[in-house]
């Protein structure tokens, strides 16, 4: 068993998609446990198994889009099975923590050998929630960018992926000016936090291969003073 | 190694002995390990490892009520042993981290095959320490009740059970009058979050069975002013 | 897989250096990961694998201190490889997440089996970087102190050990003048919290053997109004 994280923020599907989307290439074949829950007792809320296209991966969760950039990392969903009524979910089921009572046991079940298909109801991967994460567009001179995850330390993920920040023009070296609520900052474009004055912004590629901000030993969100699904608006100075 | 929490509030020996308690239902068979231990080094408080009447359930801590609840949930105690001296400790013991130089070390021999009796010395189990849960009383059509615990998003639970919420005739759909110190507010009785408008106050039976107050993507401890201690007055609207 | 702890704070690699100094002794024979890394990315930081003197036992981290003190615990370096370019770490290495591409990647395969020798170019121990823990001086009939590290519960550890406490002079049972910035306050010197009264300020030998402040039930660091590194005298009253 590994967990991969417990800090994603209450109700925040989009970064526990965003989490298990970057963790997945990493982890070994398995069962992909995840739980971020807000519906949880809503009928319509559907409690889901998934096979991947990569071979041996399943995904478990609620199907509320918090599996989905994982499962097309993962190749696509080849097999869904709605675990809801599932025959290895505990009895009874309590309405309001359905990782205790649906998700770990079936998941376990899956981890034990149990098939797939005798976990649940098949049905269409087509009806699958999705999740929505917006991408930048060019404005003139500028890319404008949405925030998309920050981190403890108050780095800054932005909705910009690697073929996004080439196609930008952006190299190692350069400086930028990034824009927000039309307060104008200036950072250099580096590949790590040690190439940056401490207490400098930096805006860099991170491990992720997304783009982000970043103060050196300090905090982009609150320097920037910019939370979750802000705009910002670069360009190369 | 199952990690069930490190996120009891420091010497909240109530709430570590309730969370143990609503935990080991759901644990395969083994030693449950829970440290607890505002007392470490007060030679009055003893160090035990207890067998219950559930089979191949053991317990270890501090004998200070920590174990109480989920020992009365395993069927009771059947044997009852004193390991602060015990042979699997470490060598020297420090007076401030039992938890690391007797608990666990003893913990582990345990899990390992170690007999029990071989652990320390033998005690009556009648002699234990036990942990005062007060019952909720009826006042009128008032159930007066108190809380039990809070957990990290604010849902407040009260020491009512499911048979107790039951016998004061709360049925799904009906509205509660809720007071704390003299404010009245009004909440709905629901099964889940999500049959509560947001930011709406709530009535729920929660995943231990415990009558519990909620606001939809909210506090209800905030939104109560509420702390643990706390007394509400319920009644049926 | 045992997970020490992920709660030391960003960049501060000497509490990194002094838990994992407290914690080795404690462990099983076996390759302890260690990552506080603020420097991930400059060319200089090396990344190293240690093998030290005590049997079995390797260390993986960053080159930045962090695994000196547990490593003249295990009795010193035998043998350093830097694993910078090791044939075990992934490709690509981000620039920003060596604990992802580098350090793990090489601490499993040596954990299933690698041979040291392989995973890295060999250096001499003696380029590896130290750590500075200041040592306590006397000064008249005082003891001048610094904080090593503060706890999450605002326990204050000092620079001061087992053998410096005695050479001071410390017996159960004596008063101690505790001076900050000029300000003095009275503490006991006890065994455990439990021997001082609620709320009062003690000195104690740490589960360590480090010498200690605390408060019992609140916060040492509050009620003093330090931080890391502040230096405190010490006299018996």
């Amino acid at each position: 068993m590994i967990d991969i994280t417990h800090g994603i923020r209450r109700h925040d599907v989009r970064a526990g998609a965003v989490a298990l989307r970057g963790a997945v290439p990493y982890m070994p074949p398995g069962v992909h446990l995840a739980i971020v829950d807000p519906d949880v007792g809503r009928p319509s809320r559907r409690a889901v198994a998934l096979r991947t296209a990569a071979r041996n991966h399943l995904l478990v969760g609620p199907d509320n889009g918090l599996l989905a950039l994982a499962a097309a990392r993962l190749g696509g969903v080849v097999e869904a099975i709605d675990i809801g009524d599932s025959a290895y979910r505990l009895d009874p089921v309590c309405a309001t923590f359905h990782g205790r009572d649906i998700f770990s046991p079936v998941a376990a079940a899956l981890a034990g050998g149990a098939r797939l298909e005798e976990a649940g109801q098949p049905f269409d991967p087509a009806k699958l929630m999705t999740i929505e994460v917006q991408r930048p567009r060019i404005d003139g001179d500028r890319l404008v960018a949405q925030v998309l995850t920050i981190d403890q330390f108050g780095n800054v993920e932005l909705n910009v992926d690697h073929e996004q920040i080439t196609d930008f023009g952006l190299r190692l070296g350069m400086q930028v000016e990034v824009t927000v609520d039309g307060v104008i900052s200036t950072a250099n474009y580096c590949a790590a936090f040690a190439d940056a004055r401490r207490d400098s912004l930096l805006v860099y590629e991170d491990a992720q291969a997304q783009l982000a901000l970043a103060v050196n030993h300090g905090s982009a969100a609150d320097r920037l003073g910019i939370g979750r699904d802000a705009e910002l608006r670069l360009r190369i100075a």
